[in-house]
């Protein structure tokens, strides 16, 4: 299955696609989609049409962005939110489910602690995608996020197949008991 | 000359389409575009594609949205901002350019001062546009915000003129100065 992490930034959008088949991850592309100038809704044009090469390009199966972190600088958020609008907004006309996580969850995902730096982030990444090269800081994190959402889906696969198990446990029971109610 | 505003939301988004003729304003068409639901993405792509379908239809020229109001509640301005970038991106995806006006400019242009409420407004745009039947408040407000824009780009048309006269003579004064200076 491929994944597409985004890193969402009206500056540097960065986006990073790997392929998951089981445990293994192996790296596709990554990059980053910038955009300057006063004019927004411009801005927001080129990141749409980026993010949408990108798509058309390397074809995900799934997607993952990362959660803004919100703070007191509510023009900073507001600016932050047009670009992430831009980041949920293009996967999901390509009909891509979207996950969603904390920076902490990635970090978590990746490195194992939630507190870990942008470097420890990085190294588990190359570790993790060998040979892989960054196109810059934002793409790195965008491989983060799609290292983690192929965690997530896996741990998720695992559950349901244990479930399932759980399930056909629990028919054996039942016709179990049918056959003593017809005994 | 036909101006479409729209009024941010992500629950409701409002948009209102008028003719510009000189000093004179024609209500063409107000609607709200409605996205519910826990999926963000899926609500920014319902905003997409009724905006992209809006604007196909009733293919105005110029367009005009309101700035937003940013305020402590960060969740809240993320989430206006998501809305917003979807507001800005599909004019700008159709080549138009776009205006933007704080809510209190809206007011001053529809009814003179900056503090007016919300019935005022309403009853504003009823006078300036014969007939006209809102679909919602959020649709009242879309074309208060393309009054507004119609009596900017008046005003631009105005002064540029007014520069081209003045132009004009410096140009007057230019040549009898050469004139002189030949004689």
């Amino acid at each position: 299955m491929r994944v597409i992490g985004i890193d969402p930034g009206l500056r540097n959008l960065g986006w990073g696609v790997i392929e998951v088949d089981g445990a293994r991850l192996r790296h596709i592309a990554n990059g980053i989609i910038h955009s300057e100038g006063t004019d927004l809704a411009k801005r927001l044009v080129v990141l749409h049409a980026g993010l949408t090469a990108v798509i058309a390009t390397h074809r995900p199966e799934a997607a993952a962005v990362e959660q803004t972190f919100v703070n007191k600088d509510a023009v900073a958020t507001l600016k932050l939110g047009q670009a992430r609008g831009i980041a949920l907004l293009v996967p999901a006309q390509a009909g891509l489910e979207i996950g969603e996580y904390a920076p902490n969850a990635v970090k978590k995902a990746v490195v194992g602690v939630g507190h870990a730096d942008k470097g420890q982030v990085q190294h588990m990444v190359r570790h993790q995608l060998p040979g892989v090269v960054f196109d810059g800081p934002d793409a790195a994190d965008a491989l983060a996020i799609a290292i983690c959402h192929a965690h997530h889906l896996q741990s998720a696969r695992r559950a349901s197949a244990a479930m399932l198990g759980r399930g056909a446990l629990e028919i054996t029971a039942g016709q179990a008991r049918i056959r003593r109610a017809g005994a």
